[in-house]
């Protein structure tokens, strides 16, 4: 077979999330992500509801540190939905990391409602690295909370953000 | 934020599968994949192990005449590995649809060992739209076999040929 | 085989939950139930802990007026086990709609211990229509808080007392 | 709440299975299945693809014997779908058992498949009883070749039947 | 094969867990492991989020009351991370229940974790009994509140303590 | 607390399976398991119905050659039910290794059936290292069938005599 040469292709994706504790699991999925579309836009939600460490602005500096090797990636935070989100910035993809059978269903429904909503835009998921499968934000939060160091986990500027914060709690 | 205008990627993606069955789920996750990427080239198992009702050579013809009006799609067939299928056609991609939890795990070990094999090919997972959930190609085959009528399921190049071949069959 | 007349039953079946948020797929499943059983009560659980839209009274108002044509279902809310109420009103049946795996679990041990604190009394499952797949209560919770209109999920009744409840908070 | 007395409902369900090996699991179901519908018709579905112990008409015997105290229960065999079998007997409900999350979405597509075949029929899904939970035929038929006796699992007539059946083998 | 005589072990190994409700499940788990290894140490987690019905003491107390006839076995409680409770008693082993394929999931993930902080302590996991498979702490705790009877669930000491509490809140 | 000195235990282990393709997740578990118990006995079994690579002896082979490091391990084959296998050798433990959601409910099913036929033995269930997470026997089959070099997922001796075999079948 032949393969023709395939047209310039201009997708625009976002990856969202809520990045109160940006891990190297969250890099990889950027990093992976990037490759494949034209541009990658991560979008901080603001409308978390569990008490985060970080404000929204501090959760968009540190992602802008941590990817600015990587010209086709923007960062930016939203507020309400995030298919309106992607709605509103062109984008025609969803990017999801999907670690667990448990978060399938969940975004399973999820994806079929976005899609319901606005037809255009398509939700894709792709799987961690072997890794990072073990590496969630729900368990590094506990490790943190009894003391432990998760520097191994999470980039440079996240880590000196958590001694900052921690050591201010502590003062 | 300011949207730069993203780079032109030439992204070649492939979905690979044994295509015995051809359904509107199938061409609904073409039709959607075709968009996200430069080309989508639909690769066809030649190593099915189940006895299937058609020969690679008729499903890749079913497959063309049902993807004719896709100017990006190309249809082939392959044999061995389908992470060497891609690496072969210079695919990036690998496209996926995930139907349900228990392919769920499969898949995931699926596109780790892909991975593993060739770090720069990527696995993506796209859902089914809500109205193909229930047609699978397994539960087609069993209507099929106890001389149901499954025309409303399948593109119509696909009834013609099951049509023909049944009635050659009871001649 | 002969078939022989079946002999009349007059069995009772009850379809619990919270309906705070009354969904097209409730009113699918209860449509169903309603076919198979001589009498089927919808029972609203007052003791949501989940901070409601609307009051246990409402709930019933709303249910009723959705199955006013529908002659052997009735409404009521009770406090309290759900079996117990099942007990209560002489149902034989529990109703229940099973979305998703991740319901099955939970949803196992409890018909289970339902089974064992009143014997007589039976769990049954329904699938939703594939069309209500994606619209839970929560996604629709969701949408409603980022300002969605969500009328084209719930019935008329539902819509029109959640714009009387949403612009009396506006006001 | 006033409950005004059901009227009388003539509803038939079907329990379709193979039945090859039948176990105390099975009989729970149709005892506890029997109590809710009019008619209960016990189906045993002829085509079965694995090599079986016993003949559909064999197995219709013991089924025939096993419930012969329970005047709503009918058994017959058929060919051919399930829906159509619950149409052909007038049957608007058909009941199946759920052990495990991993026949959770078998059966979900298996009856949104016969929705969509049979609009006026519906598929009930009972829970096993836990002393039942761990009892299937896949792992009996394992004990039952390696020599281990099944008795306590089957009922009398079916333990008969191996019995004469395996003597007669090794004979 | 001839087995050589097994040396002896001293494995020391931990159940871990809240215990708020402590139920004939977990006891069944304790006896079971505790024939397994050198010694058994039941750790009381003392940070449960939870609202809990026991202070830890109280927890601690009722622990060793029911397992007072079990040599080998020893209750403490602890505070922060599982695995460091572990590594500080000297146990290379930890035990955990695992009743539902929905803490599959976290239990893998919590056990790659596990050993990633302390590689020499491993994760064992235990199926509960068929006749336990329902009893969940969540689902007594529920029966508790609607004031259903739950003796024949929890160990005599459990049952006198809450009889005890409730008397006392409802005096 | 004062932990009191364990008492010797004399646990003997089993860690029952095929063992067709001997793979560096098979020898991970062996290990680990080795640790915790007095003997742990690899029990090859005899009554793989699927076309196997090579014969039980071989396979026994292989894992005395991979386990010869382990004065606590042995090997052997055996016949019939794995619970029988335990008894027959004095084992009061059957180690499982667990990799996927799907394989829970299989091996619940299975350690319920066990304990029911032998109350004393117990099953222990242990997760995979997870570099090892995606290394199937089945997957690996279909690697060496395609040609493809599998030497860096098993043992020297494995990939040896994989390559005898497979020379001497295209001589």
């Amino acid at each position: 077979m032949e393969v023709r040469p395939p047209k310039p292709r201009e997708v625009i994706a976002i990856y969202p999330g809520t990045f109160d504790l940006l891990t190297h699991g969250h890099l990889d999925i950027i990093r992976r992500a990037a490759v494949m579309f034209g541009r990658l836009i991560v979008g901080v939600a603001r409308n978390d509801k569990k008490a985060p460490f970080f404000t929204p602005e501090e959760r968009v500096e540190m992602l802008r540190e941590a990817v600015q090797d990587l010209p086709t990636v923007d960062v930016d935070s939203f507020e309400g939905l995030t298919v309106d989100f992607a709605q509103r910035v062109g984008a025609s993809v969803i990017v999801r990391g999907l670690r667990a059978v448990s978060d399938f269903e969940f975004e399973l429904q999820m994806a079929l409602m976005n899609k319901h909503l606005h037809a255009n835009i398509e939700t894709l998921f792709m799987m961690p690295s072997p890794e990072y499968l073990y590496v969630s934000s729900s368990r590094l939060r506990e490790l943190a909370c009894f003391g432990r160091d998760i520097e191994e986990f999470v980039p440079p500027i996240v880590a000196k953000m958590m001694r900052e914060r921690f050591s201010r709690q502590h003062a």
